[in-house]
């Protein structure tokens, strides 16, 4: 059994940060679970362009609100506690945020290393770290 | 690319409970996420006997409090808000309600079907639905 506290996580190399978001890496591909969990904080007013071309992921909200645009069909979806949205075809999408910081729960498959940067497409590579 | 939402779910058969928790299945086998996501709460005071002898599972807290219990090493961890448990050596552990609700995150490999239900022993045993 492992016990992951968020406070032990912020200021070190699970706490990650860009433009537009934060995420702390609860468990990484090398935690052995068969994908990996992700707390993200995607500030009010934010917008990312995202396209997992390697991953699946699936993003729950548990705070705060903002909205996700599929690129494929024009769509918005709003978001807020409760909500979830599956990237179940690798789909090019915007993330934004709204009037409150978004707290969101991700999970993602295959796992992240936790080396991947986020190519100029918005996608994470593969990287194979041998474990 | 799909959207789930909590209120759309209470009261289907992705709502399940039993005595001591109740579970909202958002994400499984068959949405083909390659892992299953569900939300769980467990009401103050609860107290169940679990051994996911077929899964590995991580739980994150997101509100509410309570604590876990390793039976293989007899330690005990306080649960609340930012805390997870990653069960990853299918760890038989009891999980006790605190003074409030606890509302977990938990995701689920290989995924939860959604068949399944707590042998006597507290695990799911696997189910193979074809898909």
């Amino acid at each position: 059994m492992k016990i992951v506290r968020l406070e032990d996580i912020i200021g070190t190399d699970r706490d990650v940060e860009g433009p537009g978001w934060k995420s702390r890496r609860l468990l990484l591909k090398k935690d052995g679970m068969g994908f990996s969990l992700h707390e993200t904080i995607i500030p009010a007013g934010a917008e990312l362009h995202l396209w997992y071309k390697n991953h699946l992921e699936a993003v729950y909200c548990v705070a705060g609100n903002g909205s996700i645009e599929d690129l494929d069909t024009g769509e918005v979806h709003e978001i807020h506690d409760g909500v979830l949205y599956a990237l179940d075809n690798h789909d090019r999408h915007i993330v934004r945020g709204g009037t409150e910081d978004m707290r969101l729960i991700c999970a993602f498959y295959p796992p992240v290393t936790g080396r991947e940067t986020h190519d100029a497409d918005g996608s994470y590579e593969l990287v194979d770290d041998g474990d």
